[in-house]
This record gives C-alpha cells, structure tokens and sequence, in this order.
C-alpha cells in the first residue's frame, strides 16, 4: 500500500518544511501538510482534518510527522493511530522530513518506516562542535 | 554572559519556528533568525550573516539552531566555532526552541546550553504509538 506522508504543525513550520525539501530533492508526490491555524476554531480545524486524513486513507497508509508531543496537531492526529495503517512521529525537522521521503522509495510498510524516522530524527540532531572535533 | 539564540535555516522555516513559539510562550528577547534565502548570492548571503553575528557577538554569547548538517546555514555556521562563546546544534526543531529559550532564564553557559538541547532535541522525536503504548 502506497504511503501518504503528511506534516502537521503549528501554522506554516509544515509549509516551509515541504517548500525547503523540494529545493533540496525536487517534486515529492504523496507529501503535503495541514496547518493548524491559531484564528481558526477548534471544532473547524478537527472537522478539515477528519475530512483530509478520511480521503487520504481510503486508498493510502499514512505517516504523520508533527512538531511538538502535546501540541494540537499531535493532539488531533493521536485518535487516528486506532488505524493499523497510521503512523505518527512528533519532533519535526528538517532531515527527518528528508529522510522520510529517499526512505519511502525502498520501504513500503509505514511501521517500519516510523521506526527508521524517530531513529534518524534523534541521530539528526547534533551538537556541531562534537562533531567537528571528531575529524 | 547574555546568550543570544539565532534560529538559522532555509528560507522561512526560522521564522515560523519563532512565530509559533510566540504564540505559545509570548514574546522572547534575545532570539532572531537569519533566512538563508535561494535567491540571493552566495557571497551576499555570507557577508550579511558575518555583519548580523559580528554585531551580536560584541556584546553576548551565541547559540545557534540550525536546520540540517551539511546545508549551507550549518556550513556558514562552522567557522564562527573558532570563537569560544558561540555553540551550534543542528537539526532544530520546534520542542528544541522552546526548551533553549526555557533553559536559557537559568543556564549562562553556551556550551553547558548546547548539551542540554542536543539532549532534549534528541528526547524530542517519538513514535508516539509506542508514547501511549506506555501508559
């Protein structure tokens, strides 16, 4: 089964997220983003994103990546993992995003790619000093 | 020492980072971000981020957040390790820059700050299947 991811974030991190990934690697299909607008109601945010995320697993397993555990696109998106075919990681950057979309080429089973994520989401972040002294 | 935290990434990624963490902590001195932006030459691009990191280390230390290792807001980055009061983590994500502005009321050391977020970055990124696994 074909893999959508999706970002999730406060306003437009996802956004930029996406835009800066397709500087870096070209056209992504499957990818997109929900924002979660601060001058939107509650109720309205839930209902966009039952109506999205209910389109895109009719055909498709989903990877959710979000920015902050506890933070509303977490919160909306944690019901969904009764679903088999669901996945989150929460803690968004740059290279996980990265990651996410050369790794969904060879790894069809959205399990196994969440594993490899909050792996390489960790490994990503580095203290740039250690790193440079170790060459 | 004061500790500046600069948030420095493609594009506007930085800045939504900042705008979110306003919405969820208020206002927050001593934190600003520098867009690396893909319209604008390179050699521009440095000489304006020498001019903004010159100025603010005349007076403060300086944390920098960037977003991924080998992109050219780390690689801009390096050379200001030569300087004792700057520290790097990259990797950035939206729970780090809350915890570096958090951390930063009670830890004046740079260096002591950098390890505190490489750690937190890396606590940051969950599957959050096997978060409610747990409870």
């Amino acid at each position: 089964m074909e893999i959508e991811i999706l970002v999730v974030t406060h306003g437009r991190i996802a956004e930029e997220l996406i835009n800066t990934l397709k500087i870096i690697m070209g056209p992504a299909p499957a990818l997109d983003f929900f924002p979660v607008r601060k001058d939107l109601p509650a109720e309205q945010i839930k209902k966009d994103y039952k109506r999205l995320t209910g389109t895109i697993l009719q055909k498709k397993a989903l990877l959710i990546l979000t920015d902050l555990l506890g933070g509303t696109p977490t919160n909306i998106s944690m019901p969904l993992l009764e679903k088999d075919n669901v996945e989150i990681i929460t803690g968004v950057n740059l290279p996980m995003l990265i990651k996410a979309v050369h790794k969904r080429k060879s790894v069809k089973n959205v399990k196994k790619l969440a594993e490899i994520l909050e792996t390489a989401g960790k490994k990503s972040v580095l203290n740039c000093r250690d790193y440079i002294d170790r060459y």
